[in-house]
């Protein structure tokens, strides 16, 4: 990325080098602290500027992080003794989260000790207790969770959301996502005009809901002034494809967009295997493809693109799969890296504001323009 | 399949086999008629007891049905110099469509010359041409299209609807499509007792939209006597999955849901053949592996699972991938002859029409507890 120089949330050490804290929830994930501080373990190696709060109970954590020569020194530990389960409804979790290594988590963010949280944990209790602490950024209506989506583009990757922060959202909100979704191409994937889709179920412009010809024509009246280009409506197709960068939805849709793309990836990975198992011969076949199906399946590997990002609030949460092994721990810490390098947090909420602003002058504007008419 | 003996919409031939006439659009195909006859040709290969009516332009068509010896005798010819383009609007159609080779299709099972039509055209234009000319089954509110998923259950494919008749659906609706889904489920994989679940972003009760929570109740209130099992919530993973053989839901998600996973089938496909032209080592590789790579892609390839049934209409219609080729029409063309085989289209009608009186006896009865609560 070329793009990563101009930020703030970061100290600098005695080397001069910028030094970047991520905090990461080290409970909660279905494989236990173990596999997060593996994770991290790998990525402090990968990155000798980055340095972690990691949360959870002292003692256990205390044991695994002093296995690992890499976060020597690197990682502080804050005790928190509660633990938000998978099965924890958000509404419980938002009454009686606090002393939780979620909730403490995001609390470093907020004292702005960290930059970028982390946490395998539970979706809808980490987007509730973010939006809690946190707080959304001023001209935010509903936050929303961005995934990098591979596609055939080559930067490689696409942006899609919101894949589940709330199921609902009205033209507005996805004119916020587009904007949101521009943002995050433009920092995490080093794209100057990312182009932008709207996802509905045919590209003409006739088709799908009326709400969503309202968001089309707001999205493509902004599209100038907030520098991205909208190419219309996308059909799912798209969401792995070229003709966009950026895919912007509600959050039922894309969230059922997104299990259904990993469900069939993984059906096609376990089809493979058993093609390559099938009989001595085809065993035998598998040993000569060892090295470009490793290449293969790094590429699609979804725990090297794992971590959906919290778009919307006033710090950055990057949410890893609930099942992330070491490989997808160090891949989510890897992006909340990139983003805490890019100072995303502030370009984005610099963005938003922008937007509202422009949105409150237009609104004057055209209450001006209904005066001036009213008046002819 | 062994189900299939007790049908009645077929005719018997010389020597006492039952004969199966499917009627097929020409027309419309992104490929041509060429690429149709081709495919019908392989189809009437493969099943001796299959007889076609083409719908078309007479003289190119005789041509083309020339040249395949296997359709010799077997391929009556309708005059239609009408073509429904893919840029057609359904709505213009409904209004010209009179004339052209899908309206003639149609038309051959309205009659009941055929049992089932098969067209690559204009799905939108398909659907609303269907409706007019074949109206929806009595107690039908919103018909479907149904499709056929690879997934990781021993039948090896689940069924899914709406993928896109209508993007929108109500509790009712929804209860409709279990049940023929259900119908679909028994009698195109054979599946005594289908499970049934319906799409959310979650398989938590509490989820979702209210409208999702009262199609949820009115479906399991109906599973035992529309001897379907029901597995509640299911999520975008489990449509290539194997909790249930049938996923319900609007027509929006579920269309978006399907060309999301064709998309990411395609570009996992794309990747795999960049993998093996890398270089000459993983080109040689490739030599080794063409016998287990072709299984594999037979198991997935999207031609071989090709089309989607609309199903609540006095007749069934199989519409192809307008991008079919033979192989594409010819998959079609065996599920159509599968279904007509079947008499799924009288099957499908009973259940309808039992439900459709169930649901009155029921309301009936609701009508005589209310009186009783009222008297007491």
């Amino acid at each position: 990325m070329t793009s990563l120089k101009d930020h703030s949330a970061t100290t600098q050490d005695e080397t001069g080098s910028e030094r970047i804290v991520i905090s990461v929830d080290a409970m909660g994930g279905d494989r236990g602290p173990a596999a997060v501080v593996a994770g991290i373990a790998h990525s402090a190696k990968k990155n000798p500027t980055l340095d972690f709060i990691l949360h959870g109970p002292e003692d256990e954590l205390k044991k695994l992080v002093k296995k690992r020569r890499s976060l020597d020194g690197r990682c502080q530990i804050r005790d928190a003794e509660g633990v938000v389960k998978m099965t924890d409804k958000p509404s419980q979790v938002m009454r009686n989260g606090k002393g939780t290594s979620m909730w403490s988590a995001l609390e470093s963010v907020k004292q702005k000790e960290a930059t970028v949280a982390v946490s395998c944990g539970n979706t809808g209790a980490l987007m509730a207790l973010s939006m809690i602490r946190l707080r959304k950024l001023p001209g935010i209506n509903r936050p929303a969770i961005a995934i990098l989506w591979p596609s055939s583009n080559p930067q490689g990757f696409n942006v899609m959301l919101d894949v589940g922060a709330d199921i609902r959202a009205d033209a507005q909100d996805l004119l916020q996502y587009a904007l949101m979704g521009t943002s995050y191409a433009r920092n995490g994937l080093d794209l100057e005009v990312p182009r932008v889709g709207l996802l509905n179920v045919g590209t003409e412009e006739n088709k799908g809901f009326p709400e969503l010809k309202e968001a089309y024509n707001l999205i493509a009246a902004n599209a100038d002034r907030a520098q991205f280009e909208f190419v219309g409506y996308v059909e799912g197709g798209d969401i792995p494809g070229k003709r966009c960068d950026v895919i912007v939805t509600d959050g039922f849709t894309g969230n059922i967009a997104l299990k259904t793309g990993e469900g069939t990836a993984k059906l096609i990975g376990d089809q493979l295997r058993k093609t390559f198992t099938h009989s001595f011969l085809s065993r035998l076949a598998a040993m000569f493809v060892v090295s470009p199906m490793r290449r293969f399946q790094k590429r699609i590997d979804p725990r090297r693109v794992n971590g959906g990002v919290f778009l919307g609030l006033n710090g950055t949460v990057v949410k890893s799969h609930g099942s992330a092994d070491a490989t997808g721990v160090s891949a989510a810490v890897k992006l909340a890296f990139e983003l805490a390098q890019a100072g995303f947090g502030e370009r984005l909420a610099a963005r938003v504001a922008s937007a509202a602003e422009l949105a409150q002058n237009d609104a004057a504007a055209d209450g001006r323009d209904a005066q001036d008419k009213s008046k002819t």
